[in-house]
């Protein structure tokens, strides 16, 4: 079975380590966001292909999320004694070294596809992890900052360094125009089975996978289902909510639901405490959407494929 | 008081110390060899520049002589994870902030000398430190390889990785002839009362240095006193030796007096081991050679400076 899964950081990343345990055998093709990927000290820093390749590779820090287990600060306390920032980023001693081989790989002339691979030489993660597109795409953020006006800032600073504390005015995936998307991603979306979309941000995460030309088309005529990443009125974890907020649409599984809507999603699941919602055209289905251990979140993702699998057949059935 | 001192690591920088220590308010301007100079996991690293910023800014590991104290290598190590070498050149971690805060400036246009002056912001060393030559220059040494035949390596290579066990057929300061001494190299020379050699390589480090068109002659028009940094037929430190050998010069205080010579130095210093040295034209005296502590170092250092000071006034006297 050929699974593909749109991902962005921690809440996709825990999403395909469950789907990974509940189905061993099946082909995971995992398109990585890129739109948060931000240069740093000269380094080139991908965020959500890391957070993916250490979470399934086994490096993660698991309470924090993001990074590396067994972490330190060494290097970034140096930089800071030289008075180089930013400081708000935080960079440990372990990440720089993969910081390190990927700018060196791209300085060569490797593309981040062939870099993320020779990355996940070492880190196994037992899912084939392609980024969206080779090009530079870059997520930024209006915002009215109370000392510099209106400006557009890169979405780590907005993310990481504001935490989301000036409203988003809007956010755009800058770039987005005109990227293709790495190689490998048309064709695993045409090959797969099934199209998954993990608890993922809509908007800065998943959103900004679908903003690369064809890449949208290619999920849209696959069987897809999302898992909802907000549950009530608020985010599973992160700010989606500001996200959200930004581009008009509330901050409910039944909205997001809309967001994606039954041009491309075939299937939504969302809490049980957000059974009552209903997606004209999209089959919505309730389930514990908490991803509180591994059992739980494999089960999650069992669901998911499963409806996906269960809707695909009705489909060619239908046919 | 104006003092110029060539420069390249462990050695030169002891000398410094010395003789920052025996001449507190002596204006010293070094000029620092980065024939030794090497871009490695993409960053641009200077050994002999950072030793010397480490020593005269308490930041060197003391025991080594050269990388920093409390040390850590947990960057290497990861690098390593990925397959990425080489793994003989000892990279700590608190180097690394170095070495990309380096890189990061030439990448953004700076020139390495202000690269330097930048990270001696930082360091404090009480001397104004300036690269030989903002130009590209690597020492390449030609070696009979036995798995790849005859071929020039880097010197870090042979002398790092290889510990000069090969040996050096020819040494060669690649790019020497093209480059420009640093922007207030030749004036520093101009401007200096006298000039010294610290016990510095004479081939790899003050050679090198000597050999950016238009520093010799700027510093064979000055008093120049040098310090031998060989002890009857050993170096004090390094494999000064097989560097020696290539050039076809005698491994003693004598054939190195003789190699600078009356064209470019006035006066030597020699161990009293080796009081019997005579150099023609050159005023010998021996004194204790061994940077033991702080004292000896410091007395070594005030026997050079006195020494070059009276050939100075005598030169003076006799115009």
């Amino acid at each position: 079975m050929n699974i593909v899964a749109l991902a962005g950081g921690i809440g996709g990343a825990r999403f395909l380590r469950g789907l990974r345990a509940a189905v061993p055998d099946a082909e995971i093709t995992v398109i990585g966001n890129t739109g948060d990927d931000i240069s740093l000290f000269g380094l080139r820093v991908c965020p959500d292909l890391d957070t993916v390749m250490y979470t399934l590779g086994g490096g993660i820090n698991e309470e924090q999320g993001w990074g590396r287990t067994d972490e330190t600060f060494t290097v970034k306390e140096e930089l800071a004694a030289y008075g180089v920032g930013p400081g708000w980023f935080g960079l440990g001693d372990r990440d720089f070294a993969t910081h390190i081989v990927r700018t060196q790989m791209l300085e060569a002339g490797y593309k981040l596809s062939a870099v993320t691979e020779a990355l996940c030489d070492r880190w196994k993660p037992g899912v084939r992890l392609i980024p969206m597109t080779d090009d530079q795409v870059e997520t930024h953020v209006v915002v009215d900052d109370p000392e510099h006006g209106r400006r557009a800032i890169h979405f780590q600073e907005w993310w990481v360094r504001l935490r989301a504390s000036l409203p988003a005015l809007s956010i755009a995936p800058v770039g987005a125009d005109g990227a293709k998307p790495a190689p490998g991603v048309v064709k695993a979306i045409e090959a797969a089975d099934v199209v998954l979309f993990p608890p993922s941000n809509p908007v800065v995460s998943i959103g900004t996978i679908l903003s690369v030309p064809g890449i949208r088309d290619a999920v849209a005529a696959k069987t897809v289902v999302g898992v909802s990443p907000i549950i009530g009125d608020a985010p599973v974890r992160g700010m989606a909510d500001a996200c959200l907020t930004a581009i008009g649409v509330e901050t409910t599984a039944q909205a997001v639901g809309e967001l994606y809507g039954p041009g491309l999603i075939d299937g939504w699941l969302v809490a049980e405490a957000d059974a009552d919602v209903r997606v004209e055209g999209v089959e919505v289905r309730a389930r514990p959407l908490l991803m509180s251990d591994a059992d739980a979140t494999a089960d999650l993702a069992r669901a998911a494929l499963g409806l996906a699998l269960e809707l695909k057949r009705e489909d060619e059935d239908a046919r």
